[in-house]
């Protein structure tokens, strides 16, 4: 539950990124799966530009990659359920309970997250953009009625699927986060508790301190990056 | 293989939708698997608007739903998973292969589809407004550098994984398809050719037509819709 240069597990994260994306970078919801299954894991930081072998391992070009000897998998949904299926902390073996939880994984990364993004794109990437100013409130209200959905769903549960928290859960609240630059969520404050709740679980804050820690450590302010690293 | 009534398996499906969405509800993506998988099932046909009580069902008040008296479950990335895991014809068993068609699952629906659905939007949904105007060839652009990274990925491979159709290539045929209205998947010939090999598979082409003759049969034109309906 650590990072180990030692270990057997890899994964790929970026040796830096642009403060907007502190916190959301995806190797996040993967060190955090392997925080809550106890499994420590060695780091392959890629600089910038990526070698372009990369692809290779990972067509998109984007982090997280995972191997660990018997599996090598991209994609941080693929790779968060594998590593539940090591670990009951973080999925069910029982067939229905093992399937709401993968359901909840898919309906985080395909019915909520593209809302959200959407709004990401409107308010931070193309911000000064015209077509972005005119979509912006159509965008938002869209991402709000997934949340009131999702929110309508998660009711009084602790959790989406009551006591017990999953992979679902994990995803669901990395999802909240890219609106963390807005007021939305907290329009909900079932959900706003709900993201809460799983930023306070200590595997999270270990992860997101080790996703920032390497970030500090590469600031190009601090140290210009050689042309060649 | 085919719609029973008698079936033990039970999946939501809209009983009429408007033209520019046949062949694109997802319920396809899951009676294309159960085609595969060799697996009955009986379809409950859902009016508009839907009953309130769906959303305890399906909390994004989608389609579709599925359930096998065994487990009961929304989304269709995850209903086509559960299927692959009871048919080697769309999911391998060991966990290399297994997880790499996961990869691909989450890939279609993550990393490909929100590109292609943003298309969609600023072709078919909001083709009139300004903002989708203005925004239309960068979405487009941006769809094609996703379908770059696929096609240089599938290269000469008959599926994405090598020879054997999986889980991903299901789901990865269905996202190219939302880009059936425009010419923007045949820049890509490989691509082009793997989405018409998976839409040549018997499979396919008996779960196409089944959803077509259901929303044949429920024109509002041919035969209005009651309010109590």
């Amino acid at each position: 539950m650590s990072v180990n240069p030692n270990a057997s597990i890899e994964i790929s994260a970026l040796k830096w990124a642009p403060d907007f994306a502190h916190g959301l970078v995806r190797d996040l919801r993967v060190r955090w799966a392997l925080e809550e299954a106890g499994l420590d894991y060695r780091v392959r930081l890629l600089g910038s530009p990526r070698s372009s072998d990369y692809v290779q391992e990972q067509p998109f070009d984007q982090v997280p990659c995972f191997s660990d000897g018997q599996v090598k998998i991209f994609e941080s949904g693929a790779i968060v359920q594998y590593i539940g299926e090591r670990s009951e902390a973080l999925l069910p073996q029982e067939p229905q309970g093992k399937y709401r939880a993968i359901q909840w994984a898919y309906a985080a990364l395909n019915s909520v997250e593209p809302a959200i993004l959407n709004v990401f794109a409107v308010t931070v990437f193309h911000a000064d953009q015209q077509w972005a100013k005119l979509r912006r409130a159509d965008a938002e209200d869209f991402a709000r009625l997934k949340l009131k959905r999702l929110s309508d769903w998660l009711d009084e549960k602790r959790w989406l699927e009551g006591n017990r928290f999953t992979i679902g859960d994990l995803l669901m609240v990395t999802v909240l986060r890219f609106l963390g630059h807005t007021d939305i969520v907290a329009e909900f404050p079932n959900l706003a508790a709900y993201q809460k709740r799983g930023e306070a679980r200590p595997g999270f804050q270990r992860a997101l301190n080790d996703q920032l820690t390497v970030f500090a450590a590469n600031q190009p302010q601090a140290e210009p990056q050689a042309a060649a690293a």
